[in-house]
């Protein structure tokens, strides 16, 4: 389960904060490390402050854009200490994130997902996440370090992993009424904004309200079943529109 | 009330970790930093670290003894992954021991001691300490750097000071029935061995004895009302006793 979990660092500028986030995440028993587009990489000071955790940065893999990084995630979180203009669902307190993590690791791949150390994540790369999680710090000095976010964030996993229910019954859930991909949510937004937009509602390209309406649908967590039907009644309703 | 909560670094090696730690400590709201015998201090590595945290690095106290560090507190935890054979009472749960660390630093200062990065705490460390605590952790791989050890358990303290319990009844608790300092129970154990050297009860510094009835009387958690009632007893013993 706690394979499960991956930790995404986005556009990293110091890779000695890779290698200690890596140190972070193994100290906590977590392994599953990708980078997206890392400024330096590989680099010496990486592999030197991963201490005993070279294996992780060795293993790391690198890709070019946050979604390639999270397609496969059922959830994806976003440790954002700028609060955004978008209505993501928020967690105000890592324990509460962390439990929730944790209960969706049981079945499938889940990502946390760290911004650059100066400027975080941008509105786009928020909008591949599920959910946004803050640490709560000194109103008057609250940035922690990036390896720090990692550390804290990965400890409340571990605590979270750790004290789980032991129990043994666990309802068979049957995958369609799972929670979907971010790939598969993907193709639902881009279904729903060409519908939006063959129908006249949106004139033109308008981001604000294609991602309110994106928003309050990953919102109401469609199961891949659901997310079915709903594809299905976009087709429908494209059968009576012009264009296309 | 945060302001009563005490870092103290034994003898840190790298001067880095301390800068490091100063800023972990600032995003959770804590400020009194204090160092023994650093190996190298003042150093631009602990600065450069430090980011916008330098005002606590610039204001640690730096002492020569963990005792002189820690004199004044009633409760002292040694940040400890590796055990040693005192029965020195164990916090296993961070978030337990600082939920309990929280509400003794309401009235007193109480104090968090790291030790150092290789060797952690000597045994004559752990003694000035009242409690030890560990940060569970991946077992193959289970000791955090220094400075994120710090940023953990600052978290930790951060967390149960914002969910402290927040009703104005506080019961009016009189100075005797508060825990004593680490001083007033350091007095009252060379008491103790004094008259156990002098009854015959240890024919010669036997240290092993000696902290395990230390160790005993810490864990009864004698308030200053009955540590004084205790060292009334032996002053009546001693006129008893042979020598001196």
């Amino acid at each position: 389960m706690l394979s499960n979990i991956r930790i995404v660092l986005v556009q990293t500028f110091h890779p000695g904060n890779i290698g200690a986030s890596a140190r972070a995440m193994k100290t906590m028993g977590l392994s599953d490390l990708v980078l997206v587009n890392p400024r330096r990489f590989p680099d010496p000071e990486a592999s030197r402050l991963a201490a005993g955790a070279e294996d992780l940065v060795d293993n790391a893999r690198v890709v070019e854009s946050l979604a390639n990084a999270t397609n496969d995630c059922v959830q994806v979180v976003g440790a954002s200490a700028r609060l955004r203009s978008l209505p993501l669902p928020h967690f105000d307190e890592p324990d509460v994130m962390a439990r929730d993590l944790v209960s969706h690791a049981t079945s499938d791949p889940v990502a946390l997902v760290f911004g650059r150390e100066r400027f975080g994540l941008t509105n786009d790369e928020i909008r591949c996440c599920s959910h946004q999680v803050s640490i709560p710090a000194n109103p008057d000095y609250s940035i922690l370090n990036l390896a720090q976010a990692v550390q804290v964030l990965a400890h409340e996993v571990f605590t979270a992993w750790r004290r789980r229910p032991h129990n043994d019954y666990r309802p068979a859930i049957p995958a369609e009424d799972r929670p979907p991909t971010r790939e598969q949510l993907g193709h639902f937004q881009v279904h729903l904004s060409q519908v939006m937009q063959r129908s006249g509602f949106i004139n033109q390209p308008h981001a604000r309200t294609e991602a309110q309406l994106e928003a309050l649908f990953a919102r109401a967590r469609p199961s891949r079943k659901e997310l079915s039907l709903l594809r299905g009644l976009l087709g429908s309703l494209e059968q009576h529109l012009p264009g296309e």
